[in-house]
């Protein structure tokens, strides 16, 4: 991930690069950073991309585990876009840092079922 | 991830909590510890997880990364389980951890090759 170059050709990003990293929505506000991945110890697959977001002064941020597919990278701003209202973010499925919602196929479905997704597995 | 229940019916893994897992291989020897997952961009497939291995008294670690396939989670030992001998390993393709290599498909190819894997993409 040194430049766009390499970028292009390896499409491999590192988890602990995107960490942290910025996300916005369509309208250009920035909702809050990635705090970590949620990943299919089997498969590997990386189900959600858990959001931190809301807040006040950087306390109290609340986790909201968004479905990989719905982030784009976008290069300009140097992070991530979701199409999300934070209106609609603040309704959504979410848990505080500390706590580790149990991600079963009910949990997984009510999150899906809440951005209008159709749950895969 | 708070009991083994939760593990059992969710699957899920944090990846903030795989970074700095050991790692062991059959023989019980402690290899090191991931360092990072690379992920496929598009597909949110974790590709590698990168193991930390090697160096004097904590430094000069390198970073391999290991096709994802090749690790399982010993809940005994709390650590992941690669069938590696120390000897394989240390000829294995490896970077120094400032270093980010290409991911292209010659470099991952070369990588599952030296495990004896199918490159599948």
């Amino acid at each position: 991930m040194t430049d766009t170059a390499t970028e292009k050709h390896a499409d491999l990003i590192a988890s602990d690069r995107v960490e942290g990293t910025a996300v916005y929505n369509q309208a250009g506000e920035r909702l809050g950073h990635i705090s970590n991945f949620m990943v299919d110890k089997l498969s590997g697959q990386v189900r959600y991309a858990v959001l931190s977001f809301g807040g006040f002064l950087g306390m109290g941020h609340d986790h909201y585990p968004l479905p990989w597919s719905m982030l784009s990278y976008d290069i300009d701003k140097g992070g991530y876009v979701v199409d999300l209202a934070k209106e609609t973010l603040e309704n959504a499925p979410s848990h505080l840092p500390d706590e580790r919602p149990d991600y079963n196929d009910a949990y997984g479905r009510s999150v899906f079922q809440y951005y209008g997704l159709l749950y895969p597995w």
